[in-house]
């Protein structure tokens, strides 16, 4: 039985874990100032497959491989297997559960995916439904931009406040066996849609949402101690200091505590622009930054919130603006397991 | 605390009610033969609309204004809106979310979103997350066919194993309060995929999914009383004969007690060949042609097993079959609110 805490706030009622996780990414990623921390890395972003889609797939599918090795488990022990990705249809997640016995829960919340995922398994598992509940988010630079944008091979010259999509996974596998990384509430988003029509700007788009989610969470909490962290997911360079801004318009100065994975991912002169983004940017950076720091004890207390842009070519096309989201997930540092 | 039945069975603890729900439909599923009982009908497929996937995002955002005054309750009275559709990025959803304060969950389930939608409501409203809970789905005739296949305009002649996208909505409202129609349990699926290619046959690629949900179901309440109805989503005629025989084989002999939406939805003289399909298919039959039945004590005990083919265009074009899934979720007749 969760509890709601004032308007958006839930808190779990069992303790529910982190068990296992592991990362997978492309060259680019892994020559980034974090390259070093990820589980694996391919060598192009082909990796030996015939398309970038099964590339991605493969992403996933080695994701969830390395994160039930790492955590002593079998595909045969996971009760449910949720994900998504930013593939039409999301091919990428459809295929990787193709492979598993368990039941499957299709997520599209773009690049908010993880954070929706750990919410909804969390969920799962405080009401004792399943025991082990694996979570994967992934995206692609190349099956994503000729999907969304232009055929990756026109070169079109990008725009400063475009970010990079991020080719990496993440897979996350829950359980309410101890681990350092506990999670013990979530801030669910909301559809926040300021008008911008950019789609070569999804940071701004996507900021109103992350500050939705933020104050709301600051608010309902107010009488907790701060998180050591506030990270969210793909705001890049722009949307994170717009997102700053809007929280301090608000009263709220997080700007010390306050970080983005789209900015962690790449070095600047990687040439990425505006940062990372896409749905394996946020859940590539949480396993491979965010979590070994909770372990060791440098940080406590941490609220990771994925961003999403909800739109789609034909959406834009049809003039049509952007609806964004932003959901949050509350990680605290499980002190008898870490060390 | 919900409590696992054997294999893959979740029954809940808390008395779950579809509180209200609605149905949008075009003109052909209002023409045929349960056309009478949808809540209403777009007098065409563009409804005033400029395109085709505008008019999607109405038939959701109707179905859902609807089941809220059909329920008496107002939009603000929503702790969550989930749903999907079949869209590229489901912005048929994500946009019906946007005129919503109440977060936003995507699914992608291809045409199971129904049936994955009903399950994560009553499971979070087990658990105490929400009060009020609504889950859409949706499909469209012309956004779906022109987005999946070929231009609609070309008029390519269909194969006769093909099936009618249908362009409906439905709209379902979850909550504790008592109500004729109980979410007593549910049984989530699997990908199943064995081997089907064919995207012009998507309920032969289907059935081998909704055999497993069934035959999972039956398995593990084989001490409970059979379901008078067991009814699978849009497998259509060919479809639907084939998982009727699978089940044969298993020894599951269910052909007095089973149907399919698909079948259901259009008349034979309608042109729809092997019948209708589409998120929109069990989301329509359901509220128009299950749920009163319940109500009206013709059905005490019915199995909805929404089915979902996970192909996309890419997927096919790559070469690859089609991985399919079945939800089925347990709807039992509550005697002291119906009459």
């Amino acid at each position: 039985m969760a509890e709601k805490i004032n308007s958006r706030t839930y808190r779990f009622t069992r303790d529910i874990f982190i068990n296992s996780y592991a990362t997978v990414t492309g060259p680019k990623e892994y020559a980034g100032p974090i390259g070093a921390h990820f589980d694996y890395h391919f060598p192009d972003n082909l990796n030996g497959e015939a398309s970038w889609e099964k590339s991605e797939q493969k992403l996933q599918s080695y994701a969830l491989e390395l994160a039930l090795a790492k955590g002593n488990l079998e595909a045969e022990d996971l009760d449910f297997f949720l994900g998504g990705d930013l593939l039409n249809q999301i091919i990428a997640t459809s295929f990787t559960a193709r492979g598993l016995n368990a039941p499957f829960l299709g997520l599209y919340g773009a690049c908010s995916t993880l954070c929706e995922g750990l919410f909804l398994a969390a969920a799962l598992l405080d009401n004792h439904i399943g025991a082990h509940i694996a979570v994967n988010a992934s995206s692609h630079h190349d099956s994503v931009e000729r999907q969304l944008r232009y055929p990756t091979e026109m070169g079109v010259q990008r725009l400063m406040s475009a970010q990079w999509t991020a080719t990496a996974a993440g897979s996350y596998i829950l359980s309410p066996k101890p681990s350092p990384w506990q999670i013990t509430a979530a801030v669910p988003g909301r559809v926040v849609d300021w008008g911008i029509a950019d789609n070569n700007d999804l940071g701004s788009a996507m900021a109103p949402a992350a500050c939705d989610t933020i104050a709301a969470f600051l608010k309902d909490n107010q009488d907790s101690p701060l998180p050591d962290l506030i990270i969210s997911g793909d705001l890049g360079v722009l949307g994170s200091k717009i997102c700053a801004k809007l929280l301090l318009n608000q009263g709220y100065d997080i700007e010390k505590i306050y970080a983005d994975c789209g900015c962690l991912l790449y070095d600047p002169a990687q040439d990425t622009h505006s940062g990372g983004s896409g749905a394996g940017c946020s859940a590539a950076v949480l396993g491979a930054y965010i979590l070994p720091k909770i372990k060791a004890g440098e940080l406590n207390k941490v609220l990771v919130v994925a961003t999403g842009a909800l739109l789609s070519p034909t959406s834009t096309q049809q003039g049509e603006t952007i609806p964004s989201i932003a959901h949050g997930i509350l990680i605290e540092r499980n002190s008898s397991e870490s060390r």
